[in-house]
Protein backbone atom coordinates (compact mmCIF):
# COMPACT_ATOMS: atom_id res chain seq x y z
CA UNK A 1 0.00 0.00 0.00
CA UNK A 2 1.08 3.56 -0.53
CA UNK A 3 1.67 5.08 3.14
CA UNK A 4 2.07 8.98 4.22
CA UNK A 5 4.10 9.70 7.17
CA UNK A 6 2.98 12.90 8.73
CA UNK A 7 6.31 14.07 10.99
CA UNK A 8 10.18 12.79 10.57
CA UNK A 9 11.01 12.62 14.56
CA UNK A 10 11.92 9.39 16.05
CA UNK A 11 8.26 8.23 15.60
CA UNK A 12 7.59 9.01 12.01
CA UNK A 13 11.00 7.67 11.42
CA UNK A 14 10.61 4.06 13.11
CA UNK A 15 6.97 3.61 11.84
CA UNK A 16 7.84 4.72 8.15
CA UNK A 17 11.06 2.41 8.09
CA UNK A 18 8.98 -1.08 9.67
CA UNK A 19 5.93 -0.44 7.19
CA UNK A 20 8.60 -0.26 4.26
CA UNK A 21 10.20 -3.69 5.60
CA UNK A 22 6.69 -4.79 5.41
CA UNK A 23 6.36 -3.96 1.89
CA UNK A 24 4.25 -0.80 1.59
CA UNK A 25 5.52 2.59 -0.77
CA UNK A 26 6.16 4.77 2.08
CA UNK A 27 6.67 8.42 1.88
CA UNK A 28 8.36 10.44 5.03
CA UNK A 29 6.41 14.24 5.24
CA UNK A 30 8.34 16.82 6.69
CA UNK A 31 9.20 20.75 7.06
CA UNK A 32 12.25 20.33 5.75
CA UNK A 33 12.54 17.58 3.07
CA UNK A 34 16.00 18.35 2.31
CA UNK A 35 17.79 18.43 5.90
CA UNK A 36 20.32 15.49 6.24
CA UNK A 37 18.42 13.61 8.58
CA UNK A 38 15.67 12.90 6.45
CA UNK A 39 17.45 12.13 3.27
CA UNK A 40 19.73 9.48 4.68
CA UNK A 41 16.52 7.78 6.52
CA UNK A 42 15.32 7.49 3.30
CA UNK A 43 18.43 6.05 1.60
CA UNK A 44 19.20 3.77 4.75
CA UNK A 45 15.01 2.81 4.94
CA UNK A 46 14.07 2.59 0.76
CA UNK A 47 11.36 5.08 1.26
CA UNK A 48 11.06 8.58 -0.17
CA UNK A 49 10.45 11.95 1.46
CA UNK A 50 8.32 15.14 0.82
CA UNK A 51 6.83 17.97 1.91
CA UNK A 52 3.96 17.30 4.70
CA UNK A 53 1.29 17.61 1.74
CA UNK A 54 3.56 15.98 -0.36
CA UNK A 55 3.14 12.59 2.10
CA UNK A 56 -0.46 13.54 2.83
CA UNK A 57 -0.90 13.65 -1.05
CA UNK A 58 0.93 10.38 -2.16
CA UNK A 59 -0.59 7.91 0.82
CA UNK A 60 -4.40 5.59 0.53
CA UNK A 61 -3.03 5.78 4.07
CA UNK A 62 -1.87 8.10 6.25
CA UNK A 63 -0.18 7.83 9.76
CA UNK A 64 -0.21 11.33 12.03
CA UNK A 65 3.30 11.43 13.85
CA UNK A 66 3.93 15.07 14.69
CA UNK A 67 3.98 16.47 18.29
CA UNK A 68 1.24 16.89 19.74
CA UNK A 69 1.12 20.54 19.85
CA UNK A 70 2.14 20.65 16.41
CA UNK A 71 -0.94 18.53 15.05
CA UNK A 72 -3.69 21.00 13.96
CA UNK A 73 -0.98 22.79 12.18
CA UNK A 74 0.76 20.12 10.40
CA UNK A 75 -2.83 19.07 8.88
CA UNK A 76 -3.56 22.66 7.86
CA UNK A 77 -0.23 22.50 6.18
CA UNK A 78 -0.94 19.61 4.58
CA UNK A 79 -4.09 20.46 2.97
CA UNK A 80 -7.28 19.12 4.08
CA UNK A 81 -8.39 17.82 0.96
CA UNK A 82 -5.49 15.46 0.35
CA UNK A 83 -7.41 13.11 3.54
CA UNK A 84 -10.31 12.91 2.12
CA UNK A 85 -12.11 9.43 2.58
CA UNK A 86 -8.50 8.18 3.70
CA UNK A 87 -7.54 6.25 6.77
CA UNK A 88 -6.06 8.54 9.06
CA UNK A 89 -4.21 6.74 11.88
CA UNK A 90 -3.41 9.14 14.74
CA UNK A 91 -0.96 8.36 16.94
CA UNK A 92 -0.14 11.79 18.49
CA UNK A 93 -0.50 12.60 22.64
CA UNK A 94 -1.36 16.05 23.52
CA UNK A 95 1.95 16.51 26.14
CA UNK A 96 2.14 19.84 27.47
CA UNK A 97 6.22 20.12 28.68
CA UNK A 98 6.23 23.87 29.32
CA UNK A 99 5.96 23.36 32.91
CA UNK A 100 9.04 20.71 32.51
CA UNK A 101 8.98 17.01 33.57
CA UNK A 102 6.93 14.97 33.86
CA UNK A 103 4.62 16.37 31.18
CA UNK A 104 0.75 17.06 31.69
CA UNK A 105 -1.33 16.78 28.92
CA UNK A 106 -2.51 20.05 27.31
CA UNK A 107 -5.65 21.31 28.95
CA UNK A 108 -7.58 21.70 25.80
CA UNK A 109 -7.17 18.00 24.35
CA UNK A 110 -7.77 16.63 28.05
CA UNK A 111 -10.40 14.72 30.16
CA UNK A 112 -13.46 16.48 27.84
CA UNK A 113 -11.54 16.09 24.80
CA UNK A 114 -8.91 14.22 23.13
CA UNK A 115 -6.37 14.96 20.32
CA UNK A 116 -7.96 12.17 18.32
CA UNK A 117 -11.53 14.11 18.85
CA UNK A 118 -10.04 17.37 17.54
CA UNK A 119 -8.12 15.82 14.47
CA UNK A 120 -11.24 14.04 13.30
CA UNK A 121 -12.94 17.57 13.52
CA UNK A 122 -10.06 18.95 11.82
CA UNK A 123 -10.28 16.04 8.78
CA UNK A 124 -14.35 15.35 8.73
CA UNK A 125 -13.74 13.87 5.37
CA UNK A 126 -11.50 11.52 6.84
CA UNK A 127 -11.50 8.40 8.17
CA UNK A 128 -9.30 8.65 11.97
CA UNK A 129 -8.46 5.83 13.81
CA UNK A 130 -6.34 6.66 17.10
CA UNK A 131 -4.00 3.84 18.15
CA UNK A 132 -0.03 2.82 19.13
CA UNK A 133 0.02 6.27 21.16
CA UNK A 134 0.73 4.36 24.32
CA UNK A 135 3.77 2.73 24.38
CA UNK A 136 7.46 4.01 22.40
CA UNK A 137 8.04 3.65 19.07
CA UNK A 138 10.23 0.79 18.81
CA UNK A 139 7.43 -1.37 20.92
CA UNK A 140 4.86 0.08 18.31
CA UNK A 141 6.26 -1.62 15.89
CA UNK A 142 7.69 -4.76 17.31
CA UNK A 143 5.56 -5.36 20.61
CA UNK A 144 7.64 -8.38 21.66
CA UNK A 145 10.43 -5.92 22.59
CA UNK A 146 8.09 -5.01 25.86
CA UNK A 147 8.57 -8.89 26.79
CA UNK A 148 5.37 -10.09 26.23
CA UNK A 149 1.90 -9.76 25.05
CA UNK A 150 0.33 -6.43 25.42
CA UNK A 151 -2.70 -4.79 24.37
CA UNK A 152 -3.21 -2.47 21.80
CA UNK A 153 -6.70 -0.33 21.14
CA UNK A 154 -8.02 1.55 18.43
CA UNK A 155 -10.73 3.82 18.46
CA UNK A 156 -12.70 5.65 15.86
CA UNK A 157 -15.82 6.28 14.00
CA UNK A 158 -15.40 4.32 11.31
CA UNK A 159 -15.71 0.26 11.58
CA UNK A 160 -13.85 -0.50 8.25
CA UNK A 161 -11.21 1.77 8.71
CA UNK A 162 -10.36 0.51 12.30
CA UNK A 163 -10.49 -3.07 10.51
CA UNK A 164 -7.50 -2.28 8.11
CA UNK A 165 -5.82 -0.56 10.73
CA UNK A 166 -5.81 -4.09 12.88
CA UNK A 167 -4.22 -5.60 9.79
CA UNK A 168 -1.22 -2.57 10.13
CA UNK A 169 -1.40 -3.93 13.67
CA UNK A 170 -1.64 -7.29 13.12
CA UNK A 171 1.41 -7.16 10.44
CA UNK A 172 3.75 -5.18 13.33
CA UNK A 173 3.05 -8.03 15.39
CA UNK A 174 -0.09 -7.44 17.85
CA UNK A 175 -2.22 -10.25 18.71
CA UNK A 176 -4.22 -8.48 21.53
CA UNK A 177 -5.86 -5.84 19.71
CA UNK A 178 -9.00 -4.11 21.84
CA UNK A 179 -12.01 -1.89 19.88
CA UNK A 180 -12.68 0.57 22.43
CA UNK A 181 -15.55 2.64 20.23
CA UNK A 182 -15.76 5.79 18.71
CA UNK A 183 -13.12 8.73 18.23
CA UNK A 184 -13.64 10.00 21.98
CA UNK A 185 -12.79 7.05 23.75
CA UNK A 186 -9.55 8.29 22.01
CA UNK A 187 -9.54 10.44 25.51
CA UNK A 188 -9.07 7.08 27.42
CA UNK A 189 -5.91 6.41 25.90
CA UNK A 190 -4.30 9.99 25.64
CA UNK A 191 -4.93 9.79 29.31
CA UNK A 192 -2.61 6.68 29.89
CA UNK A 193 0.32 8.57 28.92
CA UNK A 194 0.62 10.11 32.74
CA UNK A 195 0.89 6.42 33.98
CA UNK A 196 3.49 5.71 31.15
CA UNK A 197 5.43 8.75 31.85
CA UNK A 198 5.79 7.66 35.72
CA UNK A 199 6.26 4.39 34.99
CA UNK A 200 9.32 4.94 32.42
CA UNK A 201 10.33 7.42 35.39
CA UNK A 202 10.36 5.27 38.17
CA UNK A 203 11.30 1.91 36.02
CA UNK A 204 13.67 3.46 33.62
CA UNK A 205 12.49 1.36 31.40
CA UNK A 206 11.07 2.45 28.16
CA UNK A 207 10.20 -0.67 26.36
CA UNK A 208 6.52 -1.16 28.44
CA UNK A 209 3.25 -1.93 27.19
CA UNK A 210 -0.11 -2.91 29.10
CA UNK A 211 -1.93 -5.65 29.44
CA UNK A 212 -5.45 -5.95 30.10
CA UNK A 213 -5.89 -8.76 31.98
CA UNK A 214 -9.14 -10.19 31.73
CA UNK B 1 -4.08 -4.45 62.95
CA UNK B 2 -7.21 -1.94 63.60
CA UNK B 3 -8.42 -0.75 60.38
CA UNK B 4 -10.69 2.53 60.16
CA UNK B 5 -12.29 2.55 56.62
CA UNK B 6 -14.16 5.85 55.69
CA UNK B 7 -17.27 5.08 53.20
CA UNK B 8 -19.64 2.53 53.79
CA UNK B 9 -20.34 1.99 49.80
CA UNK B 10 -19.73 -1.15 47.92
CA UNK B 11 -15.99 -0.37 47.79
CA UNK B 12 -15.95 0.27 51.49
CA UNK B 13 -17.81 -2.91 52.32
CA UNK B 14 -15.87 -5.00 50.46
CA UNK B 15 -12.07 -3.77 51.51
CA UNK B 16 -13.64 -3.92 55.03
CA UNK B 17 -14.85 -7.55 54.96
CA UNK B 18 -11.66 -8.70 53.31
CA UNK B 19 -9.70 -7.07 55.79
CA UNK B 20 -12.04 -8.85 58.60
CA UNK B 21 -11.06 -12.20 57.19
CA UNK B 22 -7.21 -11.66 57.28
CA UNK B 23 -7.33 -11.22 60.77
CA UNK B 24 -7.65 -7.80 61.26
CA UNK B 25 -10.37 -5.78 63.78
CA UNK B 26 -12.77 -3.19 61.50
CA UNK B 27 -14.47 -0.25 61.85
CA UNK B 28 -16.42 0.84 58.77
CA UNK B 29 -17.74 3.91 59.11
CA UNK B 30 -20.59 6.45 57.85
CA UNK B 31 -22.80 9.16 57.76
CA UNK B 32 -25.17 7.01 58.85
CA UNK B 33 -24.30 3.75 61.14
CA UNK B 34 -27.67 3.05 62.14
CA UNK B 35 -28.72 2.16 58.80
CA UNK B 36 -30.04 -1.79 58.11
CA UNK B 37 -27.20 -2.19 55.21
CA UNK B 38 -24.09 -1.28 57.57
CA UNK B 39 -25.10 -3.15 60.51
CA UNK B 40 -25.92 -6.08 57.86
CA UNK B 41 -22.95 -5.60 57.13
CA UNK B 42 -21.72 -5.87 60.49
CA UNK B 43 -23.04 -8.76 61.38
CA UNK B 44 -22.42 -10.66 58.52
CA UNK B 45 -18.54 -9.59 58.10
CA UNK B 46 -17.79 -9.85 61.35
CA UNK B 47 -16.34 -6.14 61.74
CA UNK B 48 -17.93 -3.22 63.34
CA UNK B 49 -19.98 0.10 62.10
CA UNK B 50 -19.33 3.67 63.67
CA UNK B 51 -19.14 7.38 62.64
CA UNK B 52 -16.39 8.47 60.57
CA UNK B 53 -14.66 10.48 63.32
CA UNK B 54 -15.26 6.97 65.76
CA UNK B 55 -13.41 4.98 62.59
CA UNK B 56 -11.11 7.32 62.07
CA UNK B 57 -10.06 7.24 65.74
CA UNK B 58 -10.44 3.66 66.02
CA UNK B 59 -8.19 2.70 63.03
CA UNK B 60 -4.58 1.96 63.38
CA UNK B 61 -4.28 2.64 59.32
CA UNK B 62 -6.95 3.94 57.53
CA UNK B 63 -8.75 3.13 54.23
CA UNK B 64 -10.15 6.26 52.16
CA UNK B 65 -13.16 4.29 50.18
CA UNK B 66 -15.39 7.28 49.40
CA UNK B 67 -16.86 8.49 46.46
CA UNK B 68 -14.66 11.56 44.88
CA UNK B 69 -16.19 14.17 45.28
CA UNK B 70 -17.44 13.69 48.84
CA UNK B 71 -13.63 12.48 50.02
CA UNK B 72 -12.28 16.38 51.27
CA UNK B 73 -15.56 16.85 52.99
CA UNK B 74 -15.46 13.58 54.87
CA UNK B 75 -12.01 14.18 56.25
CA UNK B 76 -13.51 16.90 57.15
CA UNK B 77 -16.14 15.39 59.18
CA UNK B 78 -13.77 12.64 60.46
CA UNK B 79 -11.66 14.73 62.07
CA UNK B 80 -7.89 15.59 60.91
CA UNK B 81 -6.40 15.07 64.15
CA UNK B 82 -7.38 11.39 64.14
CA UNK B 83 -5.26 10.86 61.32
CA UNK B 84 -2.23 12.19 63.06
CA UNK B 85 1.23 9.67 61.76
CA UNK B 86 -1.52 7.01 60.38
CA UNK B 87 -1.23 5.31 57.11
CA UNK B 88 -3.84 6.95 55.07
CA UNK B 89 -4.72 4.51 52.28
CA UNK B 90 -6.63 6.79 49.52
CA UNK B 91 -8.87 4.67 46.89
CA UNK B 92 -10.69 6.93 45.68
CA UNK B 93 -11.29 8.37 41.97
CA UNK B 94 -12.63 11.88 41.72
CA UNK B 95 -15.08 10.85 38.74
CA UNK B 96 -17.79 13.35 37.30
CA UNK B 97 -21.11 11.79 36.60
CA UNK B 98 -22.65 15.35 36.04
CA UNK B 99 -22.56 15.04 32.26
CA UNK B 100 -23.59 11.44 32.51
CA UNK B 101 -21.73 8.16 30.94
CA UNK B 102 -19.06 7.99 31.12
CA UNK B 103 -17.65 10.09 33.57
CA UNK B 104 -15.10 12.64 33.30
CA UNK B 105 -12.74 13.47 36.06
CA UNK B 106 -13.26 16.57 38.12
CA UNK B 107 -11.59 19.08 36.53
CA UNK B 108 -10.21 20.23 39.79
CA UNK B 109 -8.53 16.79 40.30
CA UNK B 110 -7.27 16.50 37.26
CA UNK B 111 -4.15 16.20 34.63
CA UNK B 112 -2.09 18.93 37.16
CA UNK B 113 -3.58 17.76 39.88
CA UNK B 114 -4.96 14.69 41.89
CA UNK B 115 -7.41 13.86 44.23
CA UNK B 116 -4.05 11.78 45.85
CA UNK B 117 -2.55 15.16 46.36
CA UNK B 118 -5.46 16.87 47.95
CA UNK B 119 -6.08 14.35 50.49
CA UNK B 120 -2.18 14.58 51.79
CA UNK B 121 -2.73 18.90 51.65
CA UNK B 122 -5.67 17.89 53.71
CA UNK B 123 -4.14 15.71 56.09
CA UNK B 124 -0.21 16.75 56.43
CA UNK B 125 0.36 14.90 59.20
CA UNK B 126 -0.78 11.60 58.01
CA UNK B 127 1.15 9.53 55.67
CA UNK B 128 -1.33 8.90 52.74
CA UNK B 129 -0.91 6.38 49.97
CA UNK B 130 -2.54 5.99 46.49
CA UNK B 131 -3.46 2.70 45.76
CA UNK B 132 -6.08 0.21 44.53
CA UNK B 133 -8.07 3.09 42.75
CA UNK B 134 -7.54 1.24 39.54
CA UNK B 135 -9.80 -2.13 39.70
CA UNK B 136 -13.40 -3.31 40.26
CA UNK B 137 -13.85 -3.41 44.19
CA UNK B 138 -13.70 -7.75 44.12
CA UNK B 139 -10.47 -7.32 42.02
CA UNK B 140 -8.66 -5.00 44.96
CA UNK B 141 -9.23 -8.16 47.39
CA UNK B 142 -8.37 -10.91 44.97
CA UNK B 143 -6.59 -10.19 41.99
CA UNK B 144 -6.85 -13.43 41.05
CA UNK B 145 -10.57 -12.30 39.87
CA UNK B 146 -9.44 -10.84 36.88
CA UNK B 147 -8.06 -14.17 35.24
CA UNK B 148 -4.27 -13.09 35.55
CA UNK B 149 -1.32 -11.69 37.67
CA UNK B 150 -2.49 -7.54 37.20
CA UNK B 151 0.33 -4.83 38.29
CA UNK B 152 -1.09 -2.59 41.21
CA UNK B 153 0.67 0.84 42.05
CA UNK B 154 1.38 2.34 45.67
CA UNK B 155 2.26 6.11 45.58
CA UNK B 156 2.97 8.49 48.39
CA UNK B 157 5.89 10.65 50.18
CA UNK B 158 6.91 7.87 52.67
CA UNK B 159 8.22 5.02 51.99
CA UNK B 160 7.10 3.11 55.14
CA UNK B 161 3.82 3.82 54.75
CA UNK B 162 4.15 2.72 51.51
CA UNK B 163 5.78 -0.69 52.80
CA UNK B 164 3.09 -1.43 55.31
CA UNK B 165 0.69 -0.52 52.37
CA UNK B 166 2.39 -3.42 50.24
CA UNK B 167 2.32 -5.74 52.87
CA UNK B 168 -1.86 -5.75 52.70
CA UNK B 169 -2.13 -5.79 48.94
CA UNK B 170 0.42 -8.63 49.06
CA UNK B 171 -2.19 -10.32 51.59
CA UNK B 172 -4.49 -9.40 49.04
CA UNK B 173 -2.75 -11.61 46.33
CA UNK B 174 -1.10 -9.00 44.89
CA UNK B 175 2.32 -9.98 43.26
CA UNK B 176 3.01 -7.62 41.19
CA UNK B 177 3.16 -3.69 42.64
CA UNK B 178 5.18 -1.45 41.46
CA UNK B 179 6.20 1.96 43.73
CA UNK B 180 5.59 4.63 41.37
CA UNK B 181 7.15 7.55 43.37
CA UNK B 182 5.78 10.31 45.58
CA UNK B 183 2.58 11.31 46.07
CA UNK B 184 2.02 13.40 42.54
CA UNK B 185 2.04 10.24 40.81
CA UNK B 186 -1.41 9.66 42.03
CA UNK B 187 -1.86 12.12 38.66
CA UNK B 188 -1.15 8.88 36.42
CA UNK B 189 -3.14 6.30 38.34
CA UNK B 190 -6.13 8.40 38.69
CA UNK B 191 -6.22 9.72 35.20
CA UNK B 192 -6.45 5.33 34.52
CA UNK B 193 -10.00 5.50 34.98
CA UNK B 194 -11.41 6.89 31.82
CA UNK B 195 -9.73 3.83 30.10
CA UNK B 196 -10.95 1.81 32.55
CA UNK B 197 -14.54 3.04 32.09
CA UNK B 198 -14.57 2.36 28.42
CA UNK B 199 -12.94 -0.70 28.62
CA UNK B 200 -15.69 -2.25 30.41
CA UNK B 201 -17.80 -0.38 28.15
CA UNK B 202 -16.20 -2.07 25.19
CA UNK B 203 -16.04 -5.71 26.38
CA UNK B 204 -18.73 -5.58 29.27
CA UNK B 205 -16.35 -6.90 31.58
CA UNK B 206 -15.52 -5.35 35.24
CA UNK B 207 -13.62 -7.76 36.13
CA UNK B 208 -10.40 -6.24 34.51
CA UNK B 209 -6.66 -5.35 35.71
CA UNK B 210 -4.17 -3.64 34.32
CA UNK B 211 -0.32 -5.35 33.77
CA UNK B 212 2.87 -3.56 33.14
CA UNK B 213 5.10 -5.77 30.21
CA UNK B 214 8.08 -5.25 30.80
Amino acid sequence: MKIGILGSGMVGKTIGAALVTLGHQVKLGTRSPGKSDVTEWAKASGGSAGTFAEAAQFGEMLFLCTKGEATLDALAISGPSHFKGKVVVDITNPLDFSRGMPPALLTQFANTNSLGEEVQKALPDARVVKSLNIVNCEVMVNPRKSGGDPTMFVCGNDAAAKQSVIEILKSFGWKDIIDLGDISTARGTEMMLPIWVRLWMATKNGYIGFKVVR
